[in-house]
């Protein structure tokens, strides 16, 4: 099954906005085995977006378009494909009440921009937008359909799960069955010599795509076959095969993220954590709530970005400080085991670092960082170089430290 | 004038790669005033590539061709510009003893698959690639550029700022000239009512963009004119009367974030702020030190989610958090100062809120968050509603602190 993505939006074109939508919906393609043959980029012009529909390849049997569904007059994606597919506006009752219910929960009233949301072409199916006012809508003909979402992406996440993925699940004739490995901390070529003798033993059925982002690599082991038993059967020696290689260098199985495992764990034995930054700003506190219901293991954290907060808060020695510096194995130690006492927590997690672009010196370049756990009756610090990029050091700073603490928490037990 | 973009990569549609390349040549062409009118993302599939090319748009002048350039198998893009353009392979000497030289930097000698890559058509003119192993390629035909560069970001840069870029610059006629309006917490549609009659009534040769992310509005208005004197004649008047109707709103004129912002403001005042977090668990804090050199201006911060740490370390009153909860106006205020007070601080913000998706009651749903600010000789406090998203909450609540916070703060002098 081909697939194609037309993205609307002149921000797309003018380098204002990163298109990330795309990547997106790309990786779900590809796990269902459905082709994603071509994307467009196209600005908020009519005729660009007409041309566009008149360019879709003959196999095409799905058009995804995102974009210029907003209330505003740069937004004209419906009353092109209203036109386009020979409709009239009509106006939903439903969808309007929706509209009025999301703007109560803000405690405020839609304007009339939109109340013109409410109003969708009679030829289309509406797709209910659970997470924002503008409707998806789905458009049919000869065979292919046209799916119009907006192009906020959480918007576009939800219309693209809850109404396109699923109907193009139900109409695939190949199974495809996936498996991930969460990988933290091995850059993706060192991880590819690593698994090179396992990859090129991979029976035909299988593939292997290496799916990185700073700081950590998912791999995905994919299945092609006529039925889940066969499936299975691939999949499972492989898995072993992976796992003998790879070891406890997978933090998890499942499409997971390293903050979600750290919870599970905590949860599962019943302790509690808190945090000690330098470096990091606040970005590990920031990481392991993000999960819902961290508040059950995450007790607090202390931003120390000054020298004398982490000697008052945090009970780091001034001698240390004078001696060995802020960004040192003692310091970072006192911190983690600070953090640990002042919150009364079972874990403390530190960092400190230099994240750049300035502070650097010959013995401690930027992107020197020293990370640190203190637990019940263990502890371990490690220095790493991050690279001279402010935001990734911080970002693979936080994973590797959180990946630390999740080495020393037993594996949660599987719920069935 | 018009340029298209064609980005060859199967991992580009895989999902694999996000595309930041078209973003950023977007931006260097907005700049210049050529307008990027397309951009297409194919497979490294042949069929597909010279689709591509025949599917160039009339008006399009310049072609920039991404990706496909490397020395393995699946990189096709030299042999299918060679058919396409009619040409056949010649072998350079000097792009050789380029890629020769490049190997021995890294201690290497180029394989054969590396010879391959100074085999050029006779039909292009090469491009020079200080940055790579495989120069770029011009072909012409019917007064059309096709520019072939390497994928890889940094390469792909070198090429089109050394190569394309000046010789746009020299052949472009408009001029266009853009100014930014960086809005926080006003959502579209309610930006779009507040300055429509403004809006409506823009002379011709400028336009408006809205560009949303979560929680912040970017309003870009463009001035496509044939000279610099007449766009500011244009653009001035116009600044002016948005500046009178979104006054303060407006957070910066620059592309500027507000972490950014807020940073220039302590820096120029010589102020220091420090953070009290409950509900955006050590996202206030992360954002802003982000800001290279936020070490100046961030003291420190407390992640506070458990009630007993909010005693503890920030002197909330136990009998204010049994009468009112956590998530209380008195509470955040007392979070507020007590970070003040904890890290000496000039300024202290704070936030207590229901993140979500439990914890939420008739009186508090879900998405309910107290922001303060406390500093010298003024306090601030607000309830707000975020909805029902978790991360949305976090990076909305993160954003309206800041904001209120520059609102506190005189405006930097502008340096020259």
């Amino acid at each position: 099954m081909q697939a194609e993505i037309v993205a609307i939006g002149t921000e797309l074109l003018l380098g204002q906005t990163i298109d990330t939508n795309s990547a997106w919906i790309g990786e779900q393609l590809a796990e269902l085995g459905v082709t994603l043959r071509r994307k467009t980029v196209i600005s908020d012009r009519v005729d660009d977006v007409r041309a566009a529909l008149d360019a879709v390849l003959p196999d095409t049997k799905w058009v995804l378009i995102t974009g210029g569904l907003g209330p505003t007059k740069d937004d004209l994606t419906k009353n092109v494909l209203n036109d386009y597919f020979g409709g009239t506006l009509e106006f939903h009752p439903d969808v309007y009440a929706h509209i009025e219910a999301m703007f109560a929960r803000m405690g405020r009233v839609p304007g009339p921009l939109n109340r013109g949301q409410a109003e969708l072409p009679n030829v289309c199916e509406p797709l209910a937008n659970a997470k924002g006012t503008a409707p998806g809508m789905l458009f049919q003909r000869d065979g292919v359909r046209y799916v119009s979402m907006p192009g906020v992406p959480y918007e576009m996440k939800h219309l693209l799960e809850a109404h396109v993925l699923p109907r193009m699940r139900a109409e695939s004739d190949a199974h495809i069955e996936h498996r991930f490995f969460m990988v933290q901390g091995i850059p993706e070529s060192e991880l590819a010599l690593r698994i090179s003798e396992w990859e090129s033993a991979l029976p035909d059925g299988l593939s292997l795509a290496y799916l990185p982002s700073p700081g950590i690599v998912k791999l995905r082991l994919t299945a092609r076959t006529q039925s889940s038993d066969e499936a299975t059967a691939l999949l499972e020696p492989a898995a072993q095969g992976l796992r003998a290689v790879l070891g406890t260098d997978i933090y998890s199985e499942d499409w997971k993220t390293i903050e979600e495992v750290v919870g599970e764990r905590l949860t599962a034995a019943g302790q509690t954590v808190a945090t000690a930054e330098s470096c990091t700003g606040g970005s590990i506190a920031a990481l392991l709530t993000r999960v819902p219901g961290s508040s059950r293991y995450v007790l607090g954290g202390i931003v120390a970005y000054a020298n004398d907060v982490k000697m008052r808060n945090l009970g780091v020695n001034e001698a240390d400080l004078l001696l060995h510096g802020a960004v040192s194995e003692p310091v970072v130690r006192a911190m983690a085991r600070g953090a640990r006492k002042r919150f009364g927590a079972d874990w403390g997690v530190a960092s400190s670092g230099v994240a750049g672009p300035d502070g650097g010196s010959a013995e401690k370049p930027v992107g020197t960082v020293w990370l640190a756990v203190s637990g019940p009756g263990v502890e371990w610090a490690g220095r790493f170089q991050m690279g001279d990029n402010r935001e990734r050091t911080v970002r693979k700073s936080v994973l590797e430290v959180l990946n630390r603490l999740r080495g020393f928490l037993p594996e949660a037990p599987v719920k069935y």
